[in-house]
């Protein structure tokens, strides 16, 4: 485990993008090429930002059969698919980027998002094995750890030498990180901690990797030294010793079998005064000398903690780009079906009708690709700004703070929209859509843990509100009512619309917008950006207004709970805004005429269809007249109808390569089913 | 096959509910019996209805191990635990009761969806393998064959001695069943019937129980006597042998894996010229004679057609109940998750909150509660009506055609319901709810396909508005754009509200509703009633003028398609309005003084509910104020908090057996899980 490796990076021959170390020769190989349509090229270099080279290098590297798993395997066999398939992945260069350079990686963290994306297109076990192996172990230790345990763990890590796991989640708790109950108690006399298990809900549980594989932890837990609590902190602790047999004092479980993701071992792990070296403390942040005394740069427990679960906006971003990614497969499928399945026939139609030229088959659809080109933009941007800020030697905790808010809160609007959407596909497809072999049902099963996965969506709602209650100047913890509650009372300035660098933009646009009459503006982009501006602002001010209201209650879990549903309405409309403004930024830097235009289309889409859905808001706020109302929905149907002709390419666009959809109904000749052969009995 | 078995009806010693003749001694052994809270048991006598005694001995009698399907078992596992199952629950008195008198059966079509409703609390491949067995293939003999067929099919079927199945959907067509290739061709030289795919897209596919157990088919296609089409028919093919090798021309394909009913060995058939004697068509609605002429008493191929396919309308109320049940199962394992488990501390409270405290919490579940008895008490209405009309010796046919249009609408509605609540329950249930041993992602799988099996939902709820648009004269066929443009052109007089027995009562209400001043009407049921009632109203009026504005366009298609939402609306609106009044009436029937009054409330929040879901709809068309919208939205918090000290009776009146929830997460006690035992190693 404590192998090093001289860095070998290399810039792959027929582009210009540096690899990591960990990638082998097997990079070289190429997949045929796509045919795209002018337009779908258009739209997908229009939605590549930064990294788009990055992702057109995977798109010409990666063969399908690496990103298709057979969804009849058993739990044992799916895990041994994934464990040999994320090999060939790390080989063709999938992993590594965020690892720093002296240990073989490109210190991109942007990038690494951008690796688990792209890997995300094909298995979603093989993905999330990924991520816990080099994202979350491999991250903490990049993290939270200094030199010495990057040089002693890292290079095992990218070579895959080692594998890690992440033991934060306990039974008892899991978004509730402070209130773990693991404890990491220092012994002074033999300079080790101690790690222990000292009660049943402690347990640490649904961790990937651990029932089979992992062979090291970076164990959550209590610190405590001296008999005084420090809060939580990060210890590596090995699990398995190279036979694979527990190490003494750790038992280990099997979570068994699960609604998704089959391929990932996730298990239980329990540690009975387990003793590990004082150095296997993840000490950048906070640790303990050789006096025996807590030491730490960062003053009081709460910013400390912040600070070192501020690791944790790496993952979240990488869930919201999983989701982001299952919807754009999702919409790729059903869309690509709908173009090809006739269903009824009309009169004076020639044949029957092609489904996606049903008026409610668009309706299911195309405000769907909208929202998913919103993501795509806005996933981009905190890609980029992630990577930004890391690149920025001097951390501005408030930026940084700013960034994690919206890690989470695009967490949690993207995997609500990836359940819902590969849903809504599915059953676009009919009974097709319920067989394996077309790509939906598997999709559906293993993206669906993304909802409660690194931080439930409700909660972390709650903390973007808290966020922006607080100016992110308190961020983590528990849910903390009271302070919610107080923060309002007091110190809120009603400071809601931070700067971003579209923002010049978007206030001319709205200034334009304001000059104008009603029966001009539902096209207008000004209007579009007003009314989420408007919608984020009011329900912010008015939440803010009922906890002041509130604050001098004896009880402030009652005074927080009565308004929760306005807190998590401020979250979700705040978020509204962000990605709209991203949507903006993302047309604003595209150049080619005819993709702008498309683009265009699809954000008053995704506009309107945001200010339809709370269509009640906006009349029971004023904000929206009845007629406008009407007309709203009146104009996202003509949408529709102006973006079908353009069905193929917005798909293309997406970025989701045909030989990656992994859907049978799509490969096969409509007029040749094989099936059919006489002969092919069960 | 033609074995004959004398009926040996039989009433259970400890009930005077009578059990059909394929209920054995095994009938007998009996269950715990469950400990409810006294609203709960009140709760459940409310909502039991006409069969509740029905439901009662069911809960009684199945013990929880044929309820639990062991989640990790592979396809072929699964299967043959389905078909074994199946066997034991028929054993206990669980099917049958639709059949005949005369060949075992109860001759009470309510009773039948009862059970299937029954059975469907446990494994659903058990409940579609059930189904298709005895529901529709079974179903398909007794309503569509004579006298000769049931005495030649029905006691084999009744004893499971030869598995059917229902050959209806083919790869090119399912919902549009008008479309159906299959030919089935008259033969006079030799009075028999070939039976013939002549296309690719012909070949019938997820066909239940084809795959492997099926020995014989209720085949749809057309009949073509002496050259002439005369639509579709039902002809019963033998399949496969008793070696279960496939019969001469008959070719059996395997669907393979699917999302979810792993244990139904959905297949593939095709036919090559196979002949079956003329016999084997069921023909009591339409037949060939000894001359070789195509003779029925139904004048007219479209009225014959929904005649038959009216048969269907079983299936649908089935598939309704299988969903509301599921929906039942998943809040109720989500609500009693929700009040065990904690998670962060608030100050001034004992320990850390119960789920069940937050006000988020409650939004999720508390309205699906409500929701989840409104669904019962309409499915108790169709149930009962459905024999009802059974019963009555001269056929209705409006009521018939009201009856098939109103299952259509609810399986529509509580499949979308179903799909949508499991997945919030899975989701509060955090990472414990992807855990395959807490019993909701199977549950997931299994129930996703309701959705579009039996009727695709976007078509179930356009014939739903078609029967409306037409005062149910015009129902089945392709969607017919035409007609449905060129009825509401024409003949539509505007009777949206048809009489039910509730409907004076429910005029009594709304009058006295239209007396009263806003402000007091919030919580008035008369007023709830008259914001349906006018909703729908509106919704169709609208719909049929925008369709007869454009009744005189060439394209009929293109003049249906432009309103295709609104016509969808109409539909869903019309259900929405039939699903308040059947709780109206449930509560009616409620004698028990506390349960009629958390009844009463649980309307309101079903009511209220739908209403700020509409809430931009009631605002835009002037039916409701600002001040009143967020009225509304305050009102249903209130309703959540006065509901949630009784979240578990509400539960346990939902009558879903504690036993029977399949959920580790609620029996292991959370302060000593096994899991933690050391030496419990992997």
């Amino acid at each position: 485990m404590m192998t090093t490796q001289t860095p070998t990076h290399q810039t792959r021959p027929d582009t210009d993008v540096e690899m990591p170390a960990a990638a082998s020769a097997a990079a070289t190989s190429a997949t045929h090429p796509e045919q795209l349509t002018e337009l779908g090229e258009a739209l997908r270099e229009a939605s590549g930002g930064r990294y788009g080279q990055v992702r057109a290098l995977a798109r010409a590297t990666v063969p399908a059969e690496l990103m298709v798993r057979d969804p009849a395997q058993t739990m044992d066999e799916a895990r041994e698919w994934t464990r040999h398939t994320l090999k060939e992945l790390v080989g063709l260069g999938m992993a590594g980027s965020g690892f720093p350079i002296e240990q073989g990686g490109l210190d991109d963290l942007g990038r690494s998002c951008v690796d688990f994306e792209m890997t995300a297109h094909g298995d979603l076990s093989t993905t999330v094995k990924s991520g816990v192996h080099f994202g979350l172990f491999g991250g903490a230790v990049t993290s939270l750890g200094t030199q010495w345990h990057h040089e002693q763990f890292l290079p095992a890590n990218l070579a895959m030498d080692e594998v890690g796991c992440y033991a934060m989640t306990e039974f008892g708790h899991g978004s509730d990180v402070a209130s773990l109950e693991t404890t990491l108690t220092y012994d002074a006399q033999t300079h080790e901690l101690v790690v222990h298990s000292p009660t049943p809900s402690s347990v640490k549980t649904y961790i990937g990797a651990a029932a089979e594989d992992a062979r090291i932890a970076a164990v959550y837990g209590q610190l405590i030294v001296d008999g005084v609590g420090h809060g939580v902190h990060v210890a590596l602790v090995p699990v398995r010793d190279e036979s694979g047999a527990p190490m003494p004092g750790v038992t280990l479980g099997d979570n068994g079998h699960k609604g998704g993701l089959l391929g990932v071992d996730n298990g239980t792990l329990s540690f009975d005064q387990v003793r590990v070296p004082r150095r296997m403390l993840l000490d950048r942040y906070g640790g303990i000398d050789d006096s025996g005394a807590y030491v730490s740069d960062i003053e009081g427990e709460s910013k400390r903690f912040f600070t070192m679960l501020g690791t944790l906006v790496r993952g979240r971003i990488c869930v919201a780009a999983g989701a982001a990614v299952s919807s754009r497969k999702a919409l790729s499928i059903a869309t690509r079906y709908a173009l090809r399945r006739r269903q009824f026939s009309a009169p004076g139609h020639d044949g029957e009708v092609v489904l996606m030229d049903y008026l409610a088959h668009q309706r299911k659809l195309v405000p769907a690709i909208a929202t998913a080109y919103a993501h795509t933009f806005a996933l981009n941007e905190i890609v980029e700004r992630l990577q930004e800020l890391h690149e920025v030697p001097e951390k501005d905790q408030l930026a940084q703070r700013e960034l994690e808010t919206r890690a989470a809160g695009l967490k949690a609007l993207m995997t609500r929209f990836g359940n819902d959407t590969i849903q809504v596909c599915r059953e676009a497809c009919g009974g097709a859509g319920y067989m394996s072999e077309n790509g939906l049902t598997t999709l559906r099963a293993d993206a669906d843990v993304f909802a409660t996965f690194e931080g439930d969506n409700t909660v972390l709602l709650q903390l973007v509100a808290k966020g922006l209650l607080t100016g992110y100047r308190e961020m983590w913890g528990d849910l903390d009512m009271r302070g919610m509650v107080q923060y309002a009372a007091r110190a809120f300035g009603g400071q809601v619309v931070e700067a971003t660098s579209v923002r010049p933009l978007v206030e001319r646009l709205i200034a334009a917008a304001a000059r104008k009459s009603e029966d001009e503006t539902l096209l207008d982009r000004g209007w579009h950006l007003s009314m989420f501006t408007n919608r984020e602002r009011h329900v912010l001010e008015t939440v803010v207004g009922r906890l002041r209201g509130r604050a001098k209650d004896q009880d402030s879990f009652e005074a927080f709970n009565f308004a929760q549903d306005h807190v998590l309405l401020a979250a979700r409309t705040h978020m509204d805004r962000i990605v709209l403004e991203a949507f903006v930024a993302g047309i604003d830097a595209c150049e080619e005429a005819e993709a702008r235009q498309v683009l265009e289309r699809l954000c008053t889409l995704y506009a309107l269809s945001s200010i339809e859905a709370d269509s009640g808001w906006f009349q029971s706020h004023n904000r929206m007249s009845a007629a406008r109302a009407k007309a709203v929905t009146a104009q996202i149907n003509k949408l529709c109808a102006e973006l079908r002709p353009d069905a193929l390419s917005l798909v293309e666009g997406m970025g989701v390569p045909e030989t990656w959809l992994n859907s049978s109904m799509l490969v096969e000749d409509p007029e040749s089913l094989a099936r059919w052969t006489p002969g092919a009995t069960a």
